[in-house]
């Protein structure tokens, strides 16, 4: 089910970076909604390279239409096609090391896994493709807060060796988020890692990082248990993502140093007024919440009614602009020094792919509670 | 599809930790083998807790029956069904605080999920319900070692703060990780965390850890572009395992520290002597290797035949003998002080089940190639 | 995905005729709901054979085990495993014929197409696979029934060349059917049944014949368009089970003769006090009826309100104890005599079998329907 | 999954009849087959409607493009997106009783299921839709064509009581079909065919039929025991073709009156020449063949080496120029005469349909087998 996820909002992908064009095709999609173009618009065109000096030159409008599923703004309940046409799509840059495997990019294994790859770009490696996920991750947004009260917000955390302490103090909106270029909304931290990636540009070089992601008013049950636990769903999601090479849930690997008295979240009843992201119980069910939140709002898999956090490595981008020797189809040593366009840093592009491929997560889960409990959905629903 | 994975080896388990028993059913494994249950068996008792001194005292056999799709010891093809009784389900440990929310366990989110919970243990988010993926998977691990020689070796990598440098130099074998209790083949390392854990023992507390894994002899060519990345679906299936809260491949989080330059893995011809773990190319594409691995033998989500190599992070055992603040079903403030049996440290007894979990996914991933790709298979198989 | 089947209530089944034991896992069972093992029990026994004189003198007691999901007797929301053991395996009866291709079973083909067979029985092709099947499509009955009234009535129509008029007239319920050994309401037809089947198990023959099943209650709106319509996958359920060659729904080949004036179902207000197996409408969309009901319930694919009504066709019985020329697995000519139990008809056996798969197709479109538009559920659901 | 289906060769169909266009997109096609488009343009042309006196006159070129998938003429192993611009969407016809439920048609399920329907055409429900199922089904038809030999024919058996003899003595090629506009190769029966349809259009009316196939050279082992028995995802196949409301295989419902004598196909050694359509065996299992084929080539729900036979009934088409009673959205009783393109007879369009998906589910079942035994596909395969 290569490019096809999920079990009720079901999003198949297509489309290559050099071809005619990307799109996704999303199945299951609730009828009579008002979808919100604009909306999925700007969070294309937050994912578009060539949005500053920090970024690729390359210029694309990234300008979606919908082959189907939709009349007069209002969704029909059957499939949504989204189709971007590739406007810039200058195969030539490529073609120059055609012939040659750039290491740690995808041209080695898609050769020896298909027997045959086309000399132009990456392909469905290409970033390019996560343009499909992004509209129907913004789709499934929209939906999300409408119902549910529900946003993800992502943010860069650190670039290269320079860290931020925003995972600590998150922040509540995108717009925090999109302050500065780099979309890291500590702005001391900012300012270091433009830094870092324009000593990595002028070098010829690129840097990697970590994305932060914190999910608010989650309601407690999404998520099943073994197999599609929330936090097994959320990282194949997010690991499908090119360049991600970690995914954390909460306290993640700096948990581990923990004792479990030190690392268990304490239940408290909700006698303080809720926190912000934490919503009422349902009936027979007491409302809790945690006095601290290590378990990243997921517990046994299932959410927990606290915000869910994340954190996300990302390698540096693969292409450099400095000579690397490599190997040829003819198996001959060579080398290669990459023309064509290309980032030196992805990270700030990354955002809003990783919101989008975590709400196409939550929207799957949401839809499969709602089947298995529609007590539960009369319950949190916010939509009158 | 909770408690089902794989596309064509699919694994469904069944059971909870005190009811009648816990299973799994494989359909999709392929007719003629003949099954190797000493092996099977073998990996189930590593499992087991109860193993020494470091362990719960629980006594489980965890001796399973076939209850189907073998016929003489030979895979007929059709879904063979495992099936282990539960014969110490001594629920009545847990009755005494069946009316809290245990702290950073499931019992809240379940209650919430399900509007309905048993009193008795912890359901499916009990690490028994691993017996059936344990019992699947080393049937996969069978297979893969048969037709490709493909090796998964997991260990102890760190417990609380000492970490070991056995991600540098991995075993070759279960046997090199098996030497200790604490299977983590460092011997230094092994034995400060025995101190570690037996310190955590005499408080009543609990200690996490992470655990390293690499996986010999993996043929280029598996995983799949976009939502099936091998990368994806291998930490969708280690975060399956309860406590696991990171994943990592390759260089994972520390690899963000560099630049591309620094991580990319080179290419080089094969001349030299192929490293262990390295396999030869197909017709038409060379063989290549890298001079390095921080891809962790995966490039574009696709296996490159350089060794996988993956780090997961696992959380302090939430259940310990301090008392605790939590919540009961009625939503009061209240105490518990757990009794029953647990781990301090559930790291060791984890190491056979992430093995057993990364050979599902690889199992499923060759059935996807050989099936897009018979050319593959004809060169990669090392059956004759 | 050959022994799983469904998407939101997932039924997996395991088990040859002749190995331990056979069973069913239902993955998806909504929690909280009071399993009624004897209606269960009752389904097992009316699927069982050796119950009367026309049938084998085959007798196994069928009695299930539930090995988890299920506390108290009340459903956890997890896994519900089924499992009959098997207790009269005399695989002897089969072996002397163990290297000959029995004509018109499925010996030949398991055996070119797993490279491997069994000489012990049918394996998976044995009708003793649908035990598990029968034990959740009566699981889903139960639920169906009880939260939208839903009621599924099958019986025997034909025998060989005995037809009855009971689809112009069809049952109110299974005690209907069962009021005679042959499951024909229709009296004078079924004696003449019982002749049939009487002589050509004389002669050492069998018989064929035909299935009628009407659904009562069904609320409109179930069922998917395109692949997953309604009629779709109730005629995949359908043609699932063991000697079924035909399937029609509504009208069928019949209304392949009739115009489009004479076929079409006219729409009626309901002034008219609503038939017996009408539903009322939901929030904005009046409630209709249909003067006729040719469309047998379904309309582009999708429930409409009205009773679903199908027939299906199900081929003589292959073994009969004629003598008869065969190959065997040397490819050489032989002849073969069948001994073994078996029916000179199943007719009234497939009865209890076709309301379980049609239950099962029925349950799964339910709950993928609730998911998709709980406001539905609102409206149709009879549960208060 | 809904508008999803297959597990290795996945089509996802989009598109309304009356929006921006329909597609498919199909994951899992094989990477470097050269994909000859005029082949599929030529089947997207014999569905299309338009083509001569017996049907609607609504002229649509159905050219197709490739948004995805190849490049160069050569399928890259990733997504193929085909898409069908509507260049006719003449939405107004329809408008005149956009609020009245056209009789027999979706209009009132879609408006139950969604609680919203747009005013246009049939959406999803029109066989429109199946534009992209005959684009994914022609390319699998050349891939089934070229690896194993085996051609899928079908064609008009019946119109109304016209019934013809050509089940007996099947066509071989579509143009034996295709030589006479009505699609039946027996021409006196074709004659009488098309005096059937032009007396129902004289009448404003519409009349039904079935369509016989035949599927020729299709080895023994294709299909799966239990739920995805080929019988059963034939049938789910063809049951999802617009107004199909019978399937049935082999002998089907007239099976049912013989006696298991009369029915069972006797296997014979292939000393004789093979028949036409009839495939040598594997490795250790010999070859046979029957010498009937009641079974339609399939025993067991596996594929047996025989030809594979079928048959579908198609109700009239409920579009009728005949003044009809209805409902409308308010629900009053009231009138409607329908404008519009219409067919009196969707039988002969409906030819390149079956084909198809019955190419998709041949397609699926081989990938599946060649993955679970690459040696099945060793001495199968015809391609050098």
């Amino acid at each position: 089910m290569s490019s096809t996820t999920g079990t009720l909002y079901r999003v198949t992908t297509f489309g290559e970076s050099h071809g005619p064009g990307v799109g996704a095709v999303v199945d299951g999609c609730p009828a009579g909604l008002k979808i919100d173009t604009d909306r999925i618009q700007r969070q294309l065109t937050r994912r578009r390279p060539g949005q500053g000096k920090l970024s690729t030159p390359r210029q694309e409008a990234d300008e979606f239409e919908i082959l189907s599923g939709v009349y007069e703004g209002i969704t029909l309940g059957t499939p949504i096609a989204f189709f971007v046409r590739n406007t810039n799509a200058k195969g030539n840059d490529y073609m120059r090391w055609a012939d040659i495997y750039r290491p740690s990019h995808a041209d080695y294994t898609y050769h020896i896994k298909y027997g045959y790859r086309t000399p132009l770009g990456g392909g469905r490696a290409s970033v390019r493709e996560t343009i499909g996920r992004v509209a129907a991750g913004e789709l499934a947004a929209q939906i999300l807060e409408e119902e549910l009260g529900i946003r993800t917000v992502a943010w860069v955390n650190s670039i290269g060796k320079v860290d931020s302490p925003v995972m600590d103090q998150p922040p509540q909106t995108a717009e925090e988020v999109d302050q500065v270029e780099v979309r890291c909304p500590h702005l001391p931290s900012a300012e270091a890692m433009v830094k870092e990636i324009e000593e990595a540009k002028l070098d010829g070089n690129s840097v990697g990082g970590t994305i932060g992601v914190i999910v608010y008013n989650v309601p407690p049950g999404l998520g099943d248990p073994v197999f599609d636990k929330l936090e097994a769903d959320l990282a194949r999601a997010c690991m499908s993502i090119p360049a991600c090479k970690g995914f954390e849930s909460g306290s993640g690997f700096s948990g581990t140093m923990l004792r479990g008295s030190e690392h268990n979240d304490i239940f408290e009843p909700q006698n303080p007024p809720p926190q912000p992201g934490h919503r009422p119980g349902i009936e027979g069910v007491p409302t809790v919440q945690t006095s601290s939140n290590r378990s990243g709002g997921i517990q046994g898999g299932i959410s927990n009614g606290m915000p869910i956090t994340m954190r996300l490595a990302f390698k540096p981008t693969a292409t450099i602009k400095k000579r690397q020797d490599s190997v040829n189809e003819a198996g001959e040593a060579t080398t290669l020094r990459a023309g064509g366009r290309h980032d030196p840093c992805v990270l700030p592009r990354a955002v809003p792919i990783v919101e989008s491929v975590i709400n196409l997560t939550l929207m799957d889960a949401y839809l499969r509670q709602r089947a298995a409990r529609p007590e539960w959905w009369e319950r949190f629903k916010t939509r009158s």
